[in-house]
């Protein structure tokens, strides 16, 4: 039944200006549709959502994730299923996803015409872009729930995320989303070519196990962090995030307005925080050595 | 008048579990909405076509790049403005583009509806997705233009392409697209918090400078090949394109059916050729010792 998420090919390697042919391992990726079929008994309907190109495999996750951190449903128990729906097509591949609401579940379809990056208010900026996705997110800037992460764990996650990567091990292609309690475990982990559908198969799975809002734990992301990452990880309840990449403004914006700790370039031994350092503790000897009293 | 790339905030670096109070660069993310306007002139129409996260900065290159690779418009002879458009704004950031058409041009606006990735004859799967291009493109898919590059030129560009990173060196946070002549000059660079929007844009000031088709110039990518990047360089006629990064499954097919030579791990004097190997030119000795008869 389930796809692979990689494929071997012949391909001509070059080292040093010298030819030689060799198989290579790379990260599938194809399109997925996303339909949601609503409404009472006698009446459903269907209606396409989106299409993205994503890695096979946790595409109910995807698709049932990414309805959620658009703000189209509000939790797991207004999904009555999420399924392979096959279309004729001559390579028959399982790229379309159906999810069934329950009956008398109303999604919020506005939020599939409309995006988080316009209000009619303001416009289009920055701001405008933050405040619409406070109206649909059930979690986002709650009060603090006394989320900590010890910079020594912190800097044991790349390698943890890295150690479990399997398919960014064949092929250098995917973008990785985990969830790690804040002692260092790993809850979670899913890759995709695509780093927001990674994240939409993390919160999606977490939400199938009912582990939503995500306040007790630390994502980590093996990329760079923009504005959609941390609004899809905002929208999970999710409080403190390290990437192993920059962040650009927005998302620095944005985590802080909705007092989240975002951490960006983790990697050998160093980080840097960007919002909520209260939530990141040194030990007590350099602590007190680097910030005397201020 | 223009919108920096970069901004500086304080940060709290953490380095061997020891904290300092600095000052970091990142690279600005503000939405930049597009919008067209066609029609006769006693009838024009305006419409809404795209928001896309971008940083500020050639942002009529992007929005008309934009409509040029998505099939929306043909030509720059099509275009008789490009400009910002002022909404009333709290922050009166420049982050709406305003392209107007030429009387009489008729935008095709089929493709702001519907995408790529969909077909009706063949439900949702790449082959689809890879026919659908075919249906807009002008330049994709044409005969050999005989574009060539040396391994030893190859080698070279990832570093020429560092050194002109501006903002990359202060924020690590942007993807570049880039093009080269064959002998490794380089032409034109952009850079974006989105790889789509670095690409937009080079394209979108090629297509200005009336470059277009791109056939004897090589596209070079800071990061991943995705099927999206590849789709792009083919609407603009690219017949050579090299990554520093991993290329995905859809993308080696879209490039193999386009006679596209697509270049994958582009780094240390390495890289992996994935399609139209024969663009690629080694030194003879070598070749001859790898390649003996087949």
């Amino acid at each position: 039944m389930s796809t692979p998420s990689v494929i071997h090919i012949p391909v001509v390697k070059v080292n040093a200006n010298q030819s030689a042919r060799e198989e290579d391992s790379i990260a599938i990726e194809e399109p997925l549709e996303i339909k949601l079929e609503y409404g009472p008994t006698d009446q459903r309907e269907v209606r396409n959502i989106s299409v993205t190109m994503r890695t096979p495999g946790h595409d109910a996750e995807l698709a049932t994730g990414f309805l959620f951190t658009e703000g189209i449903i509000k939790n797991a128990d207004e999904i009555k299923s999420a399924k392979h729906s096959f279309i004729a097509c001559a390579e028959n591949k399982e790229n379309t996803m159906l999810v069934t609401l329950e009956e008398g579940v109303l999604p919020n379809l506005q939020n599939t015409e409309r995006n988080f990056y316009t209000t009619s208010s303001c416009g289009v900026c920055g701001k405008g872009s933050i405040s619409a996705i406070r109206t649909v997110s059930s979690f986002a800037g709650v009060e603090d729930d006394g989320n900590m992460i010890h910079s020594i764990v912190l800097n044991q996650l790349p390698k943890i995320l890295r150690r479990h990567q399997r398919v960014f091990d064949d092929t250098g292609g995917l973008h990785a989303s985990a969830l790690f309690t804040p002692v260092g475990e790993l809850l979670l982990l899913r890759e995709d070519v695509g780093r927001h559908n990674a994240l939409d198969k993390l919160i999606g799975a977490a939400m199938m196990y009912n582990w939503l809002p995500l306040q007790q734990t630390i994502l980590v992301l093996s990329g760079r962090a923009s504005f959609e990452l941390i609004q899809k990880a905002a929208m999970a309840g999710i409080s403190i995030i390290a990437a192993v990449g920059a962040p650009s403004s927005l998302a620095v914006e944005l985590a802080n307005e909705f007092n989240i700790t975002l951490i960006g370039f983790l990697r050998d031994e160093r980080f840097n925080i960007y919002t909520g350092a209260h939530r990141v503790m040194i030990p007590a000897d350099e602590a007190a050595l680097t910030a005397p009293s201020a």
